[in-house]
């Protein structure tokens, strides 16, 4: 791993002059690339999404939404209009969000399988759910061999409010599951494209019983009807595991004694080795590590002033609560607490962290790294994998700051 | 107290039929008179204000605009896009917003007065702060004597966070305050008309110094740059007071041995006996007190579904946390304890709340109490004053449902 690094900092090295004021770093010569071609070329916002601000983020595709690094606000909240997007299939029409309440999902695997609509779901129960949302590939844009995808540097995440109602009172509604149910599977609305084999497209995902949990069907996003870019009318949240695990347009929720045929069950979203296409016998992409990086300073355009700076970024625990973060002006070399800021909103949330730091002219290599009250670290290198998921080693996501 | 009461009960009961479904009591007659009004005369948003979402909001007037009591979602924070507007003044042009960072703001009565820029007010420190933002005159409608001002029901009122630099670090930066002050003064950037001795309209507030010690300058609100209709670039943030201590486009703090002799400091926001003209003698509006209603059923225009149904709200302590909610189904006769749900965002935020409830076809009554921290409670009646200041009456604030 040590050599992986090296090779990506001098990569690094070799590409920056002294003029450049901030970027990630790793494979920091692509991000550069990616961020003139953003700015030189901005493409337009997809219409499904025409309500996002356009200047708080990065438009990969019509499917890939990327939020800007300097975008993400202090406040704890992102704002909904600069979340992430990213589908794997094309979103059904917007006709569906015309009678949100009309919307109707299937349960099955359990003692008394029937149907409700959203309106049905909303008499059963009610909790608002913070938590960080965030793409399985967040980070790609660093990993050395290239995998294919979308090159997220931090932005294919947030942390957002998601309103429902929590799967255990459908569960209690329905007489509880059938005997022997080992997974939850959530099969999303997407139109499937005729003359295809559905399993190869299907958005169709299980994940272990423990997750039931905490888990809700929501219908609100930071306290609005939840939008169809994000997954409106309906969308399974499942707190502490990966975006594509939270299933969209969800019309049946089933409980499972095998994983879902589909093949983003099956080989997608699998850790396997670099060169090694993802199968069965591979874990599945399913709960978040923990997380942390800097969002000030992160501006490229910006020369910081020397002086007094207020160092601030994002922790997250993944599947329990951030309890330590620390920050490094040297590149890793000396490490110094940081303190969390602003309201704790649970476990699967992130924490808002500030490091006041005297900042001398000349540049400073600015990390963070974090711990989880399960006694889970941020490592300092990635964990290589083929498709590169799950990305959170602190040295990528340092910042190179230039002040002056 | 009682009399006020029975006289609003049975005004209520004379003016609503059986298919009535929703509405708020008390001075019912008037509030669906203002409900009338708003449906068939909406009047546009102004100019500042036009990204707010129309379909949310009741605009009584260009400096005044509602949150319905419908559109407050379920997430705790509330939607910038859905939050009331007031201004005492008209607000400064929006050029101010041109260069937020170059705003400036004077401290005085401190050892080294001076002046900051929001760049370096920046520099001193970091903090988000969930709380409540709420009218003084939020339940205005309510009183029966028709006090003067805007005719809010509930929703001059929205739990947000605002992100800046804590008051304690400008603070620190001037070497303190200079000896013998008493109260926080702020003075809004609001331009004066000419030939209007300054003091009549201007917006300058005292607050006792115990309230620095929660108390931001802030430039974000739920996590992006603070607009110009919310006090952009600049606004000071008094948790726990009511929204005209958090004085907009903030251009001096000082700190002061006297209140400010501004009309609005010395004789409004001041809680005189009905009848009585506000003056120094009566007690400044600061702190809010404990306070809390049901938004879930609330609709007017929707009769709901007997059976489960989720009766949600809003729960705020004022100056200490919610820590206690009830339900009554029966106007107050019975009680129950409702569950709070939801992230708890600190003291000075509201909780959101669900009583899960059978509801036979017929009307009822459905009214929330709460308690804080402190033990203060929530009363049954308003606290009568002339100018229908803080209006945390239970009684008004129950709605009745018809449901079928």
């Amino acid at each position: 791993m040590e050599e992986v690094s090296n090779i990506g900092r001098r990569r690094m090295l070799a590409t920056t002059g002294g003029v450049v004021a901030l970027a990630g770093l790793g494979s920091m010569a692509r991000a550069n690339a990616a961020g003139t071609a953003a700015a030189a070329d901005a493409k337009p916002l997809p219409p499904y999404t025409d309500w996002k601000d356009a200047d708080s983020v990065i438009v990969h595709s019509a499917n890939t939404i990327e939020t800007k690094r300097t975008a993400f606000g202090s406040g704890v909240v992102t704002p909904s209009d600069r979340l992430f997007v990213r589908n794997n299939l094309t979103p059904p029409s917007a006709d569906i969000m015309k009678d949100p309440d009309g919307w109707k999902m299937e349960v099955s695997g359990v003692k008394k399988p029937r149907s409700f609509t959203v309106a049905e779901l909303k008499t059963l129960g009610l909790n608002a759910v913070p938590m960080v949302l965030q793409c399985s590939g967040n980070g790609r844009a660093w990993f050395p061999h290239k995998p294919s995808g979308t090159q997220w540097t931090v932005g294919a995440a947030g942390c957002v409010i998601f309103t429902g109602v929590p799967v255990q009172a459908v569960l209690d509604a329905v007489g509880g599951m059938e005997d022997g149910m080992v997974y939850m599977t959530s099969t999303g609305g997407e139109e499937i494209p005729a003359g295809i084999d559905p399993t190869t497209v299907m958005v169709e995902r299980s994940v272990p019983l423990s997750a039931i949990k905490d888990a809700i069907l929501a219908w609100e996003l930071n306290g609005e009807q939840l939008p169809l870019a994000h997954g409106g009318p309906l969308r399974i949240i499942v707190p502490g595991y990966t975006g594509v695990n939270s299933v969209k347009y969800i019309k049946h929720l089933a409980f499972t004694k095998e994983q879902s045929p589909a093949k983003i069950q099956q080989t997608s979203y699998r850790f396997s080795p670099v060169g090694t296409p993802g199968g069965p016998q591979h874990d599945s992409i399913w709960e978040m590590p923990p997380k942390s990086w800097i969002n000030y300073p992160s501006d490229p355009d910006q020369t910081v002033k020397a002086g007094q700076v207020q160092i601030s970024g994002v922790a997250m625990g993944g599947m329990s609560a951030a309890t330590k973060i620390e920050v490094s002006l040297n590149g890793g070399k000396d490490w110094q607490a940081a303190q969390f800021v602003g309201p704790d909103l649970g476990p699967y949330a992130w924490r808002e962290f500030v490091l006041s730091a005297k900042l001398a002219p000349g540049t400073h290599e600015l990390a963070s790294r974090t711990a989880n009250e399960a006694g889970q670290t941020q490592p300092e290198e990635r964990a290589e994998n083929n498709r590169g998921y799950v990305n959170n080693g602190w040295r990528d996501h340092m910042v190179k700051v230039t002040v002056a």
